[in-house]
């Protein structure tokens, strides 16, 4: 394994400097393009890692898988009343379809379905940030994780186009907190801190059927499981989940610091991370080293 | 198996009544509703069967798949200029998605993108719907397996939004051929009519790294073929791909005349066939069918 | 002129009881729909009026008048930099038409217009409500004029949707002062109560090519005036300006209070009140009368 | 008059050379840019004009006025189930709008409702286009006048947008006759070529309450009359109806091969001829003079 992630790392290397890194907030834009890093983790917690993969960066909407399992654990099948299943077909951020489906969030992955997530949870906890810090404690056997506030109070700063698309929800009677609340709580959830290795490990159940070795939890059932990483496959990467799909064939999140998570189910949790984004806002490296990584060892679920 | 096949028609059967005929063009329409067939074929060419299973019924949609292995045979990567590899998040025959990306279907299952494959093979081919027709033949095993011809002609006369699809392609520049010729192809193959059984076997080389048992031929690369079911999992089931995955988790691919295809790779291809549709226009003891048998065994495959 | 009216009264009248008052804030759900008014004011100050003429109503949309003179008075032909001059073609308050056009409103009739107008004068006035207070007493003549503050708090706390577009509007840089205060301005402008006497002098300068007669000011320039009675014509009225220039013909603005202000250039200002509302939410009853009115005198302005 | 021409010729003139000439197709493509005509036909018949007012081109869009008045002569009030009279806000020919509005086109002018409108047509004429060619003849007072053939080729043969957006109406049932028949006919009546004196006679009716003075015919009926021009001001000048009604304030319609036709009712029909064109498809010249034309006699109808 070891020798495999020096061989992706040796093939990925060369790119390192193409791509974007986010620039809509200042915390963000001034981030090094210049790092990669990539973590996998085995169904036993064992984590083979290579580059900066100890590096804590911006999570952003690799916490929307979190956000989604807090709200299952509650919510259970009712939840889907309130969100789809669907790929959306439209930019993660458009409001669009949104209106031409009376604000019923596409799928939990875009920011819409994200946000009635954070809704749910808000109307759960009493205080919705410090549940999510916990929970991901955790499962990522680790107790420093904190969200940066910085970040956070930068991005509630520039909350205008996540904010329409709550306001559009609440018009349709698909939001039940106060706005600016529920993104402050979103806004701190997108800003928590990780490396790949916490999040090889804070994933890992989902390559596990629902079990996380680190928290000794049975996090979701094995059916919750599957339906997750399935959502994961069909809309987890944007505007390229189809591609990320005929390319890789894992179900996998990425978030815009740079962070991508995958899953070979029953066997491993990958996290890889390079901050210079490709033109729908995935990591350009990560999708790169996935490519690569599926290629070689034919880990593609079809 | 066959214990499984049956448990599972006792389940399914109650069902047996519910949904609705496509009835946009008579001869589909003529179908009786009460039917019910399921065939499974193992990677060495095995076929199980219950009910209806050697009925031929009308491939219409499920012949999407053959069209695109044709095409990839002959024009390998560079298909994709034409067409695209993602989810559509619209109705299959909108125009609307069309228009704002330019003429470029979203993937090849929706119907604008069948039709743009459809013109590519009526460039390749000299005869198309014989070269279709020869393929399936020796996919399936079986050298009887014939258009009907009614049916054809019946959608040729109701071509109108299939037709409004491919004159907007061409009038983007992506459409070489004739569009009432291409239709006339296109109509042929959904035309087509095969049994499960038929089914099962001709669909088995995805389910077998691109190889097909019947015609000891090599259809895909194993490569192209992980490409293929990777397609029919984020789009090969209209509207409800999402769904589909979040409860089944197989590739699939369904027609409006009443069957579904769906693949467990490395192990099974399966076909199952009821005429009566849901509101999506997927065969409604067909998908439930497929739930219950992923549920039962576990088969999803993330 | 006083006949005229008394016929077109007894013509109309038996449609009392038709439509359906505007419900979507208590405050207006409980105005009786069993009134009408009518008044017409002719270029001298010189009012006649029938029925309910001097009962005072919420204005609601047709101060996006009095909001667009402001706003000319102001920033002249720069102004148009933010907001456009064509008809939407989509529901006076979507979103999507914002989200494909960058965030300029297609004009100053539908919501998003107002609303970016709302914000160009809440960057104007020290206090924006007072200034435009001030501005329709004096083309009222009628001192007394005032806002109706529950229904401004009621459509205060239902913001929503409106909030939704001055965000997606703030998101693409198209909107500068805070969003709750520009909502709080925009909704008290909406809540001014006016009797259609009232509403026939204050907007009697649209037809005295932009000279008001209770002012006794220069509005706006002759040239400015036919430029606000053309985005009238055009786009004053909801999804129904099409056919309300077939039918009617002349320049209007109605409001979901149920008012209807028309120009008749160079003659008359009108002013037409009854809340029951027809199915895109102008004035059921209005429209009837500006339209018999406009058949019985050929006052199309085509 | 006279004077006033050659005022607008000196203004306008240099602006030849901005600008850009149709070129979707060769025949089209190949007319000199520099070529500016003007005509103005009083309400008795009376013609003045200047520079390039007896060169006949191709009138194309300028067409769908003709068309139009022809199927309300034979089908009336009822011809409005079938098209809109609403502005479109969206491209002339696009489907969008279409496929949403299930196949009814907002107005006649923009390509859709021309189609439909063409389709009446054909189910009331035997030959259509003589049906059209007499009409036109006798409103310009011209036998001569005749449809350009290698235009009307050159456009059927460049059909493929025209043709998806007829059958698109045919998949909603709003398109009786066959597609290619019905496109024969229209662009036969795009490719008719008249020149600014022409068409100022022929569209003299428009300013005199619906009588024609070279035809001697009361073409249509002073309440028809105003309805067309009502529509020509909303929904008349493609993308810019609102900005034409903004800066020019009368009821027109242009055409891609540079004509367009102005009204002021009860007055003056207007014909103003310049190939090269705008951003949104009307002569750029012709946009110019006619602002010219209106600012400098105060001829808007607002």
């Amino acid at each position: 394994m070891a020798q495999l992630l020096e061989a992706i790392y040796d093939e990925i290397r060369p790119l390192l400097g193409q791509g974007k890194v986010a620039d809509y907030i200042p915390a963000l834009a001034s981030v090094s393009p210049h790092q990669f890093g990539l973590a996998i983790c085995d169904v036993n917690g064992e984590v083979t890692s290579i580059g900066d993969a100890s590096t804590p960066f911006s999570i952003q909407s690799i916490s929307k898988v979190f956000n989604l399992v807090l709200a299952i654990n509650h919510y259970g099948e009712t939840m889907w009343e309130r969100v789809g299943r669907e790929p959306s077909g439209l930019p993660f951020n458009s409001l669009v379809q949104l209106e031409y489906e009376n604000g019923i969030p596409r799928n939990p992955f875009i920011n819409a379905g994200a946000l009635v997530i954070s809704d749910m949870n808000e109307s759960r906890f009493a205080s919705p940030h410090i549940g999510m810090r916990d929970f991901v404690r955790r499962l990522a056997c680790n107790g420093e994780v904190v969200a940066n506030k910085t970040v956070a109070d930068s991005e509630f700063e520039h909350r205008a186009r996540n904010a329409a698309m709550a306001y559009l929800m609440k018009a349709y009677g698909n939001f039940e907190n106060d706005v600016d609340d529920v993104l402050h709580s979103y806004f701190h959830n997108c800003a928590i801190e990780m490396s790949c290795e916490d999040l090889a490990r804070a994933t890992n159940f989902l390559a596990n059927k629902g079990y996380s070795v680190c928290a000794d939890e049975q996090v979701l059932t094995a059916d919750q499981n599957r339906q997750v990483n399935a959502l994961l496959a069909t809309s987890g990467m944007y505007d390229e989940a189809g591609s990320f799909a005929f390319e890789v064939g894992l179900p996998g999140k990425s978030g815009v610091g740079g962070g991508i998570i995958a899953v070979v189910p029953q066997q491993f949790s990958i996290c890889v991370f390079s901050p210079a984004l490709n033109k729908v806002g995935n990591s350009l490296l990560g999708v790169a080293a996935l490519t690569s990584l599926s290629k070689r060892i034919g880990w593609s679920v079809y």
